[in-house]
């Protein structure tokens, strides 16, 4: 960003905001992409679909199918409204899990995985939807009309376990042998105003990190063997991401508003090396690891931890 | 218990106990106990071996050596009285791993397992053992002089994953390759009088529910496949215990006090089955599932966690 | 108990639990008591009015209307049958506000109180409910027809804080000026069967320790000068009370059993003194200050809290 | 900042770097500011007394001292650092109370109060150094030869109880009369660099939002009846405080860089309206109620609160 090299990198775990940064004119190669309005429950849907190894270089994300879905704002403590945004996911999880379960027939077996630290507010999503999902995995009674039983596991993050998350799943995966995982994590998004008002529902599974490729440890089909299904809410923006944002703001507005002479000139007699070390002087000192998150952060988390976890129950059900 | 053929189970999960309940004298086959006090510390510390398949029939539980240490109550604040209790059980802990690894090296590579529900105080304090433990593996950097690298997991209890625990872990050690466990556990004792003045710690494993034998659900090196020592401290004691042992009681004191006719006649007109029955009509309905804890449980658990992740900590560091 | 002297107290919160116990012939003097119940919902409900200080002594507790409601176990999770709790407890605590409000019109002010110990799940009920209000107060834009606005505090336990709760209940009353206090607590009952499926609803405001008079730790309209509504579920029972009752339940069937001699007889051969002795005697040791709960009391005290939560949000609505 | 008008308010809880961001010469008006260096602790230790109205309206705070302690990292697990960082803290906190009570002798009576939301960690270090307290007050036995007893209260945030925690604090300070009011909250600092690492203790109490004046919502002398030391450590940075710095940082740069031509004659050119709103245009939406804090801010709040709680054990003994 700011110089198109990405020497600062724009962080988003939103397929939809990379789309956006890219300023495509909507035929990117090996990119697919559709968008409708769900009027009466106020949801705009946007279906990406990344089709080859094209549109995973152009991307930078896996190849698979990304839904992304833009509610008002859910920090809001809207029974009712939180209830049509569970039923309407719901719906759109089935189909995502039945379109991958094809020779299989229900009940499958679906391993709910809430990743991320309960222990730090912004990202305890995952842990919150599992600890308020209905476990029917083991119960063994058999009520054979059913989607799918439902395990669960909150593994941790590894400052906490020293493992890393893949390689526990891993393990859990090769010894209960569900049929697919659907994993729930705190995502980060570019912008604030994506906070708490976006869902993504992915069938590419999640890279920690990042990047395409065959990473060790990413929670994908490739690795743990079953497909996984990812389902994410952004509660955090990327500090350096915001403050670069910014910054290119300001150079764009300078430039505009000087008139004349360009402001860009100033930095186009920069050559490569200088303008890359130019823009780190300027970076605020220690905003790695840093993030943007509301003040209000906790009660956004516990709303939407609910509104998932009830997506996830109703879906399981018969 | 009462009449001798365990109509009603005594539950205890410490090993001390059951040798007690069973009125041997001393000398039980298949079994060696030695006591000793630690006069500076104020720590009465017993040692049980159960020896061969006669002494599991006899203890009914595993082959393995069990410690007890007898300490002051550990639910007051005493910072420095719970150091050296955290030093004292670092020293045990790090022989009782010595002796299983004897061909390999440090540093070993121990994973540790915070056993029980963090949701409910009393069964939370191997959770927050966990929670408290200095996490060493892949930090990488390779600090070699020291005894073990932890990793570390809290993996829930069967209601909130849907899988066993035995399961979990087995993938996970399949995956992740320590060369030991430790598993952190809240106990049941058969007495209140033992609630938090008492630790055990065994290289056996742990057996949900309890019993011997090829139970596909223990923690042991059988299943896990490498050594697994246990820790724990009781934190409940089980109400049907609880009320039983107090049934017996009041049947020997009735007996003893009423002289000339014995109480015990009258139950001695049963058969076997009536007494059952007898036993099972006096027993307070809804006592399956139901524990006794203290109402400060709280402070206790979480100060006995401290003093048990701080000796994890001392053990493993060089 | 047992001598009808109640050397060994027995402990409930329930005011129903007390009327039962005195063996009443349905017409104890200075008290009304009415059940009806409620097809559709499948909830008993009785009324138990205490008028005067005759009836005061003879319950032990204070003048007011107590409700008890017994539902189906609400540790199941039946969202459609808690919900339609949470409908029906609302209608009553409207009415029994508004009862007490003769003089004032709504909005109100309310101020919830959550008692008990957020660390110790069994005592958690009253912060829980606290967590999951609307909060309304001070949001000041003033909506008008509501029915009131909503403050909330849970002070914790003297352990935690040092202080009576109701001094500190009584400096915020003083300061904040609400309407009235509703209380939320978890109680003891005397039986296990009573646990997670009986609400109790009183204007009476809550005894710490219970007993009647004037004492300066009550929360009642006395001492915080405006009503204070109370409700409560029972999630414990007091451990003394449990093994009283079965060793109570023993001598009974010996005594029945035995035929020609009475069993009793051997305790009526003691003075008093020794009885009292003998009875201490038989209660296991370290008995004070501990409770039975039930394993799963996590998933218990969760869900009836949103029951609850839910019931006040509901109620507090126009 | 940016146009020297604070059009854009730089928000900062440490008196120190209002003082830094002031540039003054060291001889401010009204403020006296010292430093020192304690050498074997690695520890900056900084004193800033505001003296008079002249001060407050210079440094837009209370008169009264701020000391502000400069340490290494608390976020790494150094037990002993932090233990030396408790005894150091303690005797300053012991200095200023007793510095206070002037006419009063120990034992006094001393009220700790953890500010911020328990569940939202980065804003939850009083509440976690509140539970790890030493509650001493009504235990009643007497000892007198302790420097305070200790209550304590964490009465969470407005959006929690809709009423203002200094409202609740007026009253439980009328209801309970402690002689003295510790309050210990989260702080927001201008800087990452800042976090972790910098203790803030005050004789000045607390202004929630800020500035100087007669303000009912102050957690101070004036409004308790009572002093109120105030202990903070900084655990955010202010959203927009970090975007609005690394925005001047960048203009001075480019002014700097360009040589010739001034780019803040661009700006220069805008009168003061057009700045205005200049700047708010380059400000990213929704930043108002955002902040920075790293991701493994639950550690970092864990450590530290161990620390302060330490701190205020060791000061109110004997």
């Amino acid at each position: 960003m700011i110089n198109g090299e990405n020497e600062i990198r724009v962080r988003t775990d939103l397929a939809l905001e990379t789309k956006e940064s890219l300023e495509s004119d909507g035929s990117m190669r090996g990119v697919i992409f559709d968008e409708e309005y769900d009027e009466e429950r106020d949801i705009r849907i946007s279906r990406l679909e990344i089709l080859n190894s094209i549109g995973e270089r152009n991307m930078g994300r896996a190849k698979g199918v990304y839904y992304t879905f833009e509610t008002s704002p859910m920090s809001f403590n809207d029974g009712e409204y939180h209830r049509d945004i569970s039923e309407f996911l719901a719906k759109y999880l089935r189909d995502i899990i039945s379109k991958h379960m094809e020779e299989k027939k229900p009940p499958f077996h679906v391993l709910v995985v809430g990743l991320g630290n309960r222990e730090a507010t912004p990202d305890a999503l995952g842990p919150y939807v599992v600890n308020n999902l209905d476990i029917t995995e083991g119960i063994g009674s058999g009520e054979e009309n059913v989607f799918a039983y439902v395990s669960a596991l909150s593994p941790g993050v590894m400052a906490q376990t020293g493992m890393e998350t893949a390689e526990i799943l891993k393990g859990v995966v090769d010894s209960t042998h569900p049929d697919c995982i659907i994993v729930v994590d705190a995502l980060a998004a570019r912008s604030t105003t994506r906070l708490a008002n976006t869902i993504q529902l992915a069938d590419t599974g999640i890279m920690p990190g990042s990047g395409v490729g065959n990473h060790r440890n990413a929670i994908d089909s490739n690795n743990m063997g079953v497909p996984v299904i990812a389902i994410g809410v952004p509660t955090v923006v990327d500090a350096a991401t915001i403050v670069g944002d910014a910054m290119e703001k300001m150079l764009l507005a300078l430039e505009e508003h000087s008139g004349v002479m360009s402001i860009r000139r100033a930095l186009d007699s920069f050559d490569n090396s200088e303008r890359k070390q130019f823009m780190w002087e300027l970076m605020p000192e220690n905003m790695s690891g840093m993030y943007v998150t509301p003040k209000d952060v906790d009660e956004t988390v516990k709303r939407i931890s609910y509104t998932l976890s009830e997506a996830i129950n109703i879906a399981m059900q018969a």
